[in-house]
């Protein structure tokens, strides 16, 4: 931690902002410029220390030199964060494709779309149960019961299955059904909401707030983390701008800052960042050439019947289009595209 | 519900539009441009709508006549939604001052600053029991015991309570000890929570999340109130842009909009907002100059040993300062600032 | 200027970086901290150093300590720049109002205009001759001739005049027609622009860019002030941010960052921050109530038949009532508002 | 030009709207919806008439229905716009690289770099003589000498030349010199500086400002266009948000969403956008996966000599390893990288 002391501060402030960091059992160093003077911390800053000097008479600036997270960052020694689901390894040089519609709605609409994903290639699924939904006059999903349709449709393609949890009290009961809980982008600082993820044994997928920062992502992966659970998949989807041609701006730039400074793998939402499933394809390609970890993609049988999100979701048509793309530019930069299940990958050799 | 056709859409597109609408049971009228077709939707448009022709081929926009909220719309008739508390009516012409620390730290802090408060003419204690911090590892309120002594220093002084709630399955426990339940502005779309507070008989202050628009805030609103709840309070507190010599932009158009569009009180929240004690005086009087029904200002007897939020409260001195500034701006714009209590009114006469 | 080392910096890099800044004739002190090194420049940076050092390797991060300003930082022993035109002292304890149209249209219009402001007790008459519009076939302005059209309509009246210069070119005749130079937000970054007007020894109204912070604004007024002239006012018009409620966000906030930074007035343009007419009363006395000195505020004979910019435009009555509330308001807060022109200062009293 | 009234709108305001549509030559169509009317132009809208509209009582909301850009947009017909310079056609199924320094600083540092360029196959030369800097106080750029070293550069290695122009009055010398004119995101809306560049025969690279929406930026191409030059090239290059993680948020889905709205080729610079050397290789890969017809890239011999923006520029290594790179995603995704000239081209058949 390093303190900007203002033009004009006195020996005396200089020596209460010393004598304050002092007093909780830290050294300073004390640099005098032409202008101003410069203290630094020397030892582990404890929590809070910023604040209480910052208001300290004399003070311009406080500024950290630490970044705040541990478990999340990127280590001296360093490997990267895998993490195993059905056929793929999340974070490896494997790239992971989750694809399904946003709601579940129908058994047949669900089993229908499942299957799709994987014969497309398609290595995860994912569904909506409980939605959260801007209006609370719009379909707020299925509940309990559309968990049951998804976890039917999971175990009948041996696809492993992610969906959203909402609520603390919830954990429990939605953690039995599934193989990846995801954390929502409106939930990014639900932070009873993370602890209780963080006590599950289950991989959680985490997604970026639509204000928040990269450095904010990794905090709230620092919660579900402190919490005890290291299997966390970080996820951009788009950040809110000034833009309105799409619904969000997709921050591609995120996966290579997010691969210098943390292990944990990334994972692209170009369906949910675009709200336009034109521009799945290309935003898809686009984050594999970046370096991202997989896509998650919004695929629907009838876009045009969706309850929720259709505009977004590809046909499976499409959607077995985008994966042979995908394989060629995953195979351009030296990434490789695993079969959807072991028996898929044991069938084809 | 307008429906833009793109230019080159073909008659047969133009009529699925109408079939799919009139399949619904509403009524359709198309008009032919130059160069483009436009369908009009007559009757009440169902939830989802809009998502479901946005998908039909030919489509190029489709945009909404309707709000989407009910509840927290300013009707025709139109009065405003007055809510008392302690000796202040919320949403009338007076304004309202909630005064606090960001945390509640000690029986001695909370007292003296409940004290402080109330000798300076603010109307309402704030203070926080449960915090939502981005770090885990900084300090998360005292919990339980911190709203045992909240409610000590509110009784002691007379002054109505309000404090956060994070969870909904702590909203019971929280709703016993305080007068107004807060939702923050991380939590402005935590949509089990808005419920639970909605099912109390509390009045809600709503606080703006760092992402969401105006029509956002008004659809959690409506959320609240969808579930019993009237008596909701809007709370600005700064938004998230690129500028950084603030915390965050404090948004002060957003009163009139709000006051337009809606007949829900407005207070704005200077403290969080810029982030810096310096820009709170001159934020309150904009606020009220530009119509608040009133401010929330952190207070605090020492910021520079606060365990949160230091750099942004107020001593108590300064306090009293600001509320003798925004009684003459108030005086100016013609609103009034009542007595702390209804004692001290009654005393004053 | 402080260098942070990356956690795993070699002492040899530590050392390199050491050099690079002795070789510049400065001096160093390194700060060995527990997980990383801080070294310090001693002496005054000169321009470009941050960059050279920052890509050296083993840098995590530059960061400047002195504001990259000058002549338009508040100095230690610090007055407020005074600018006298007509009847006002603009950055004095005096709260000037601009007042006047869009766009010049014709000689009665602007006549109109003219008389409507001074008849309010507006001190400064504002008119576009060129006009800076985002679509090639919208109204461009009137040109020289709007510029004889403004000059006459500001001697009929005893009213300063204000209009904007859009290119280098024009800026010496401009200069000859008005009172006031004004750089438009979409040039507050054209640099030979900057320097043109700085050449001239008329006062400068700087607008904020929609995507400028408040330092980049400081940058361009010294870019002028470094050019020789030394009467820049500032103005905040808006940001762009997501919200879609207004046209821009207006940051009021940076009326008390700016004066605490600078010694330039600060004035307010709630017309084109906003978009919208019914905003311009609340947004001017907000405005004034967070120590502005001055709003600058479209008026229109009759908004609806404007060739630009109706829609923010006030009638003249409303303009005769928001400067009855603005000098409420100015009053509450301290400030004065003078009269229109010396001749009616003179018949009051 | 579709018209929302409010609803409360009575029967002469509606009348009073269709009346001033009709005034100027127009039709209208009246839909009664349950809650409002709408009233919809039919005929060509003439400039302002949204505003003139928006102003009378009663009206919510004008909502424009087709493009306000005719050239930039995408035809019915519309094959999409191919520029030739040197060995590569922008716009085309090829994909063009632009490297070269932020600055001519000497004639070594030029000579090397366009070198460079040539051998990693990079098709057009770049290289600032005139620099828009943010601090009066830094390097301006070498001026007139600087265009002489650019254009022996390029004579000397047979690569076009891009340069920018920063004012009026200086494109017809500039325009002397170069192969393609390049308008910064500071000048976007420098409108005179359009309307010069728009009267030359050069192709104009025109750059997205940093707050400028996709629909800003046609409209700033339309500004060229309308002036009689038809070769504009569309460049994004980053645009501000709350991140502070990267300089810029690189928008990546403008890439379909301007191919989707225009003919005009788009090219990408992930030097600006991020501003740190170490993305311009995952942003340049990530560019052309989704659909770039170029990328347009910092190379320094020594950027930690470099006089600005050294920490974006890479390397000549790195840059020939960037160049390997894109063919393979070029590849992946069915595109081609010519030769760096036409010799080089010969030499390699």
């Amino acid at each position: 931690m390093i303190v900007i002391m203002r033009t004009n501060a006195t020996p005396e402030q200089i020596s209460t902002v010393c004598t304050r960091i002092e007093d909780e059992g830290l050294g300073t160093s004390v640099s005098q410029g032409v202008n101003k003077a410069v203290i630094g911390l020397i030892g582990k800053r404890p929590p809070g220390m910023m604040e209480r000097v910052e208001v300290l008479p004399g003070v311009e600036m406080v500024i950290p030199v630490d970044k705040p997270y541990k478990f999340a960052a990127r280590g001296s020694g360093g490997g990267d964060t895998h993490i195993r689901v059905g056929n793929v390894t999340i974070g490896s040089n494997e790239i992971a494709v989750i694809g399904g519609p946003c709601s579940v709605e129908s058994e047949a609409q669900i089993t229908a779309t499942a299957e799709a994903v994987k014969a497309a290639g398609g290595h995860i699924l994912r569904g909506g149960a409980f939605k959260p939904r801007t209006s609370p006059y719009s379909f707020q999903g299925m509940g309990g019961e559309g968990l049951e349709l998804l976890r039917t449709a999971a175990n009948a393609t041996g696809l492993p299955l992610i969906t959203e949890v909402m609520e603390p009290g919830r954990v429990p009961l939605v953690a039995e059904y599934v193989d990846i809980l995801q954390i929502g982008t409106r939930n990014m600082h639900n932070f009873p909401l993370l602890q209780a993820v963080g006590n599950t044994d289950k991989p959680v997928l985490l997604k970026r707030g639509m204000a928040a920062t990269i450095e904010d992502l990794l905090m709230s992966a620092e919660y579900i983390m402190a919490a005890g659970n290291m299997r966390v998949i970080l996820c951009e989807r788009g950040i809110r701008t000034f833009e309105t041609a799409t619904r969000n701006t997709l921050d591609l730039s995120a996966i290579p800052i997010l691969k210098e400074q943390s292990h944990l793998p990334v994972i692209i939402d170009p369906s949910h960042a675009t709200g336009m499933w034109e521009l799945v394809k290309p935003m898809s390609l686009a984050a594999v050439a970046a370096g991202a970890d997989g896509v998650m993609i919004e695929v629907h049988p009838n876009p045009e019947l969706a309850l929720s999100d259709g505009p977004q979701s590809v046909t499976p048509d499409r959607f077995f289009d985008i994966m042979a793309a995908i394989r060629k530019v995953a195979a351009a930069v030296g990434r490789e595209v695993p079969a959807a299940t072991a028996e898929m990958e044991a069938a084809a050799t």
